[in-house]
């Protein structure tokens, strides 16, 4: 049995809490010694739900506790490349919420950071941690769909965030795609070359004043060959719908939604089932559980990190062309976004 | 109770056999009168297998039948434009097999034809005649999901052509996409405006060669806003592939594959069924039955054609649309095919 | 390619009519030469419908044809007996509706008459003939589920027949489980020894003032050891509810009800289908075309019958164990009804 | 909010240590005070892994300590009613593993001390907190299939216990059924009446030599009319197989098994998906943190047990009823157990 690793958790949002929650009671190997916020009543709420016995809102405190091996980066994302580059500085490993930064020279800066630190650093794509698109990777990976050609992504919010958030988001692409690109390249195991993105405004005229849009269908054109689309809503009345398709030259493989049970009824008028869990805290609690596991895992073992700061990069790369190939209406290139 | 409408059948193929069968056995109102194929042998085969009275090489035996009221085109594509042309000269109505023809003037002439005898034409779009389908346009035009935002077609057949087929075909876009093209126009009851398209040869080298591809997604803009996107293979290996899905403002409604039956098995390795329908000969038996039954219908009681000239006109651009946009890897508008 | 079967018809109600559309259309091997109906116009009726040429009141023009090969027996329960003694006497083949007859030694008398005449008979248990059904049974018979264990039937209709209907059905067991107790022979290949019943009135009382019930579970014991369990209900709101399931040693297989289309919608509310297909003529259309067809081709090709005399029989034993049983409340063994 | 409940716990083996758990770290208003179990390394083992402050080999410690307000007995079957009696009169709310006894005499004892202390006693029928199960009793009793006419339950384990445990288990009626009979109970909000049971050694001839059977079909009939049907194996290769069906006036509700995950396969042979969870440990995870979680509330906020004693004792009586049912092959009323 491995000694227990000591975290400090930065940022006591509901994202934060939910790390909290889970360092605290679901991964024994986990001892969270402090969390910061830049609220204090939040980080005091949160070590007093969760036993912490350290709230501050100085992260310094966290950062220049010795005890402290690992910290869990949870502050708004225009904090987070400056929290990579001191916790590196401070010798510690990194889990970092999504994404990285929106600017690409910051990420580079962090990650340079971290490559010289030489800690760990885990990008928080949760969904990779999902039983059902592990699955369905693991399947791929195993050749039981033969080689790839096709890859199918269903993304679909059951309502916008607030039009405020919206503003700041960065948009539709680098704010809710960006999930999918990180599970577009999980899944297919190759890079992507080129992207076509369509959509407009259809859930809220609110969104497109914003300048943002709230629907899209974006192809993806792989190295390898393979062809992707993900299609994306800001708004599915049923619920939060997250389902992925990978179809190749031996078969199909599919991950479809999550039920809150199996109830099913047959009554007069037809046969009917509960709505799909309604959003990510509810389908997705068991990846956030087990992606915090695997980091601490992976610190305490000493493996390389299951989602690296490459991995974070990429997708915002991914968000931006995006962006350009639907302000143009063309298909973009990486490479136009970021030179290899 | 109505008069039996006479029919004359041209070209006795495979797909023309589907219809005589038919004619003959399933669809009461109609009376099967005599059919020709370039082929004596078929002719004459189909007749003695469907009870048909005559059998002709010569397409204009049929033509010029008074008794025949109807006629039903299942030639070779290059002359079915020619037998509209004719049979709208002799006054008949006429249910054509897709596509009308490759080109769109002639196409234009054909219709033209039609248009002056003042007879009936129905292309056949088996597909909107499907029940899965039928009640997804149902459920879509009676406004059970709100206003539509985003169309997904999936189309895939379980094996690709002969070679020498896939030559003269007219390329994945005109041959095959054709019918997801037709049948995005009939879910949606909204035009497309601009189509992108990417895929390559991922299944057969020699597809490539023929100078066509095999695996493609195409990405459809509507004009009322509805983004599109389908996606083509040439070779499921577990069988015909046959889903949409429309999503809405008010909710999604899918429609699956068809199963041999709705047996399950669990043992000790894992769950499973059978694979889903082979081909489209398995798959829409009835919808070629309803299609035919459709056509009578309308001769019958003079109604408006289910699928006119123009639903046959539209995909055959779109197909154009199709193959501009994959060779130039840019999105092409409809108009710069056919102006308006 | 084998010569026809030349057949005559012998009632033309309901069922006779269906079989006289499937002789006429669906079975090429198949001649349907003459229909008779108590109700002459009955006949004509039917005969004018299906291009039968002759159509009589009185079925030993049938008999007597020697022109028919084989007759198909849908005249009314009370006169099956006699009509396949007079059909084997005239050395036909028969074809005959479920059930033979209720009083065991008619229906012996009657298989008697068939023994002797040589002639081949096959009983109408349609549901044999049902996809799903064979299919569970193919499994069972090839081992995939090991050595059976548990029997569980489903079969619920949508409503119950006319109380006038009910008064002179035999009761449930002998009426509407009789289907089930043949497949539970069909599925498992064994037979049942002992039955217990137990139900009650539960949908309208006016059926228990017509000394009959609505509503049953069955118990079976098989010789082999299996224990089965049959529910019944006289009216399920959401239609034919048809379903089986075979545990055993290796695993377990399941048959599911059949629906109009695959299509499901998720809205605001809850994720619906529409209900499964109706009632039996929607249900069993193919297994009714399946069943005639096995008869004509075991005539064609003299082969044995796929549901034999016996067949017919023992489901009638087992109805009146099952009806003892409820009487009595206490399990019954066939060799009470019908000693070996 | 509430003030923390403070808990012993009595027996640390495989289901104490489960309670442990969640007592410890998913239900923030429970504080685990203390464990014990007769072998004291398990009790320290258990008190290690999940934070209790104290283990002991002496369950007379935490009864006879003041701080703990509420037990959970996990020992031996044996030891459970002599548990409940002390604890009754130490004056602490009381949580016990099925079954309090196979006595019912013992049962008496145990419920009417609980009864005289004025203590809680909560019965641990786990299945009732399955969101499965408890959606279709909630759809039930909310009267959306009408009045309940059939009850349907499958309940079938993955693979024996060890013939050891079989010898002691009371048989299975006694150890296996009676969660079943408790869910007949739940479901349909009636008692039973009278039972009927069928089965036999089928999986392993030692179970039959221990004197026990491991297949089992059981039918029960209620006060209120509704007749069901339970069918029971040892051993399910496919996973544990928990499956009900409340079937009634106004339609049909249903609850089928849990699955890993969602992901689907189709290759070339046919259409998988992974087997369902393997057996209650996985499956019923949530129930039991719910029975606990329900438990404490019931405790803080002073309100009734959701499963009483009584609901403890009919099972049992339910399980002799069965036994009998099964030894004399013939319906046996529960009266002729337990006289009212």
């Amino acid at each position: 049995m491995t000694r227990k690793i000591n975290v400090g958790l930065i940022g006591a949002g509901r994202i934060g809490r939910l790390h909290a929650e889970h360092l605290a009671f679901r991964i024994p190997q986990a001892n969270l010694l402090a969390v910061s916020d830049i609220l204090l009543q939040a980080a005091q709420k949160c070590a007093a739900d969760f036993d912490v016995p350290m709230a501050t809102r100085d992260h310094q405190a966290i950062m220049e506790n010795p005890a402290v091996e690992a910290v869990v980066i949870c502050s708004s994302t225009g904090t987070h490349a400056h929290m990579i580059e001191q916790a590196a500085a401070a010798g510690k490993h990194i889990f970092c919420e999504k994404p990285i930064d929106f600017d690409l020279a910051r990420i580079d800066r962090a990650l340079a950071a971290v490559e010289k630190a030489g800690v760990k650093l885990q990008v928080g794509f949760n969904r990779r941690f999902d039983p059902n698109f592990q699955r369905v990777r693991e399947l791929v990976a195993a050749g039981k769909i033969g080689q790839p050609h096709i890859l199918r992504i269903t993304s679909r919010d059951p309502a916008p965030p607030p039009i405020e958030y919206v503003r700041v988001s960065g948009g539709i692409f680098l704010d809710m795609t960006i999930h999918d690109f990180d599970m577009a390249r999980y899944l297919i195991g190759s890079e992507v070359e080129e992207i076509y993105a369509a959509g407009g405004v259809m859930v809220d005229p609110e969104i497109g004043q914003a300048g943002d849009i709230d629907t899209a269908v974006i192809t993806l054109r792989f190295q390898n060959g393979v062809v992707g689309t993900i299609d994306n809503s800001r708004q599915a009345v049923y619920g939060y719908d997250q389902r992925v398709e990978v179809f190749g030259s031996g078969g199909v493989v599919r991950a479809g939604n999550d039920y809150p049970n199996t109830t099913i009824v047959s009554d007069g008028q037809n046969v009917h089932r509960d709505l799909p869990l309604y959003f990510f805290i509810e389908r997705y609690t068991d990846s956030y559980i087990a992606e915090i596991e695997a980091f601490i895992e992976c610190v305490q073992q000493d493996r390389p990190s299951p989602v690296t700061g490459i991995d974070g990069r990429i997708p915002v790369v991914m968000g931006y062309a995006a962006r350009k190939s639907y302000a143009e209406n063309r298909p973009v290139r990486l490479s136009e976004i970021a030179p290899a």
